[in-house]
């Protein structure tokens, strides 16, 4: 029978790190991932900068010969393999090969599930017409890069506000579409402060972006199959091509079937090192679920930055060189136009949940010295916790290559610092940096009165 | 009598923050700053940039008219005028007004020395020649402009390679001067890392700035009274202009009169709260030591933002609303050309005096992604105790707009992070803004192996 040490479900980010992390703690072992797309390891991140075109070729973000790439590090991918179902007690897997329906056997050491999260299909009329995207995996992008050729697509919907739904609305204008983005909370990225969401959507407008908020679509109309407009309840908009990106979840009907627990936010449960409710499982990634440093909470945060650290922390850890990866800050950055959105800690809802009191500021302030060329402003949004002043979040917006300064908060947020550290913190200064005292030195002090 | 309540000695930046704080905690008092030169509260950390022309104008770096901006906050400036002597059992000071001669006493409450620094001049033969200047007043920026335009000059020399000498650099360099700057030591900065310091003045060099390190100025010579060259050991190297960048002192004269003690560092002895060897007294900001966050040690750290932050503290304390600034994480960054360049943390030699033992990494990475444009090369530096783990600073090169990303490390050494927080720190990431493991968790991971 073929046997693996580890095998791995799932070639994205988090499978991949659980793999090459697993291979570096045991280079005896064999490592076998499986995945059921066209790729291993790409760069899904980078999908709306390829269909805006500052990405010009898809070539630089996928691996381009995985079987060599791998082989170097000693691992083994079957690529276009599906693993239609588990047998826990006897440690098999039987693997479909998509191209030939064929299928065998394999058995495993230790198995990790990296399935990843998909796209969430609103239950709206018409939505499977022709026209209509989600915006996941790297085949998404040239499918819509390719539609929007093929059709001389003029104008665009996206359904949701959030950063999907905001970077290809940026990727869709820088294209020459229309683009009108509908979303039914009251502010775009899920921001707590209405100031913030008017500047980002503000600037949206000035690039020539329509917003509605609290705006429900209840149709896709279509013409021979293909799409020519989207209603919400009050309007009809033109389009030959509509963006669903309201929201994702976790890849967990592979682990429902045998029984693995899943988490309260509904992926997949592991402890700190990635074990899963049964023994000799592993879970990381976006089906997994991941722990808040702050709150200590499992919660369910799917970014590429969490798949990376959670990955290789558990992909060391079922190799025998126990590694913890203690938990996220929610950290997320997104370029809008001209400008960078942070955001960084623990949403303002869940710490209300666990009945801790919130003090908060929004603070507009000078991205460097005002005598220097070039300066502009940037909000910081800071928020603590009331009874000890400990830093629990904030949100940033500025000058897009201004917003890495805003990782600060990260360091902040994770090494327990509090308002009065922060507001007399020895921020790097210099004019064309910043100004003496820092926004987020300003933002602090204002929160301690 | 004419009496205050409280007299500030020097309207630089300590000065004006402990008068505007004092006066904030306390709205009853008569506050006095009492100032020699002819501005106050001016921004020289921008005179480098107004030399080389970035700053079109003076006025935007200078409260043009001082008495009406510090009525409005209700502080009293007298601008000008010296303090001769002081008497404290009396507590009074004679004040001589510059422009007559004409002497008065005031009697004071509190009295706080915010007298700053001066430029060290080295007895070099021949360095009073017309043509050689220092760079720490507004006036000098004046100068050095008005000569280099009544002279036309072409060629100029930078003792040390500091941050005043590298921002000079560029600013002559800008104005199309030929540049050389000569460097006693090894290294630009005063960098530790040699690949570093490489990367700076290849740099440098590809911006037509000539560097001689191990270099020390013999002889300015003149014609005339006017410089025409500076001799080292073993060159003449042609000049219309000179510029000494080779190091400040703290100004302690006037409180060696009435017997202020003075730290290990040479500058006046404080506490956390700015108060002095005698009652009543306090002093801050370039002429004061200051603590360091992570070794506790009291040391000199002349900058404006150490300025800012300790004078504003003590202006609070000494009005009774007590605040400490526990520490500085000396925290520097400069622009040179293009680069962006920060240091954060304790110095390694001083780390190596109190007996810790030193873990440390230099990195190159990618700015960002490699598949989204106009990515760089960044260089990070790390270093930690190797007993606990605890990050204890570090240097960055980069494109100098990503430069603010290491602010992060300022949080990180005063969080007391170790380098596994930091290793796995959750770093917010985006294609165009970093990489999924940011440089930062790079440099920290190779400094756990």
């Amino acid at each position: 029978m073929n046997t693996s040490d580890l095998i791995v479900i799932g070639g994205g980010a988090a499978g991949m790190s659980i793999a090459a992390a697993a291979k570096r703690a045991r280079p005896e072992w064999r490592v076998v991932v499986i995945e059921a797309g066209n790729w291993i390891s790409y760069a899904s991140c980078g999908i709306p900068y390829y269909i805006g075109g500052e990405v010009k070729s898809l070539d630089s973000m996928i691996v381009l010969d995985p079987k060599t790439a791998l082989e170097k590090k000693g691992i083994e991918a079957l690529i276009k393999h599906r693993i239609e179902s588990i047998d826990p007690n006897a440690k098999t897997v039987t693997v479909v090969e998509l191209d030939n329906d064929r299928r065998f056997e394999m058995k495993y050491g230790k198995l990790a599930f990296a399935t990843g999260a998909s796209p969430v299909i609103p239950p709206i009329p018409g939505i499977e017409c022709d026209g209509v995207f989600t915006v996941r995996a790297i085949d998404d992008g040239e499918r819509i890069k390719r539609f929007i050729e093929a059709n001389e697509a003029k104008n665009a919907v996206i359904l949701g506000a959030g950063l999907v739904g905001m970077e290809m609305a940026e990727s869709l204008r820088n294209l020459g579409l229309s683009v009108t983005v509908i979303e039914l909370q009251s502010t775009a990225l899920g921001l707590s402060d209405s100031k913030m969401s008017q500047a980002i959507v503000s600037h949206g407008e000035s690039h020539g972006v329509k917003f509605i908020f609290g705006g429900k679509v209840t149709d896709f109309e279509s013409k021979d199959g293909k799409l020519v407009s989207v209603h919400t309840d009050d309007e009809e908009i033109p389009a030959d091509i509509a963006i669903v990106g309201t929201g994702i979840k976790p890849n967990v009907e592979l682990a429902h079937t045998i029984g693995l627990e899943l988490g309260a936010c509904g992926a997949i449960y592991v402890d700190l090192q990635g074990a899963a409710s049964r023994p000799g499982i592993y879970a990381a990634g976006d089906c997994a679920q991941i722990r808040d440093l702050v709150t200590g909470k499992w919660v369910w945060f799917p970014l590429g930055t969490t798949a990376n650290r959670q990955g290789r922390a558990v992909g060391y850890s079922l190799a025998g060189r126990i590694t913890q990866f203690k938990g996220i800050v929610r950290a997320a950055i997104a370029k809008f136009f001209a400008l960078g959105i942070v955001s960084i800690g623990v949403p303002k809802h869940e710490i209300e949940t666990i009945g801790w009191q919130i003090a908060e500021t929004t603070i507009k302030a000078n991205s460097h010295s005002g005598y220097y060329p070039g300066h502009e402003p940037v909000f910081v949004h800071l928020y603590s916790d009331l009874g000890t002043g400990r830093i629990l979040g904030g949100q940033y917006i500025g000058p897009w290559r201004s917003a890495k300064r805003f990782d600060i908060i990260a360091a902040a947020v994770a090494g327990r610092m509090t308002t009065e550290d922060l507001a007399y913190l020895d921020i790097p200064y210099a004019p064309p940096f910043g100004t003496v005292w820092d926004p987020i030195n300003i933002a602090a002090r204002k929160l301690m009165i």
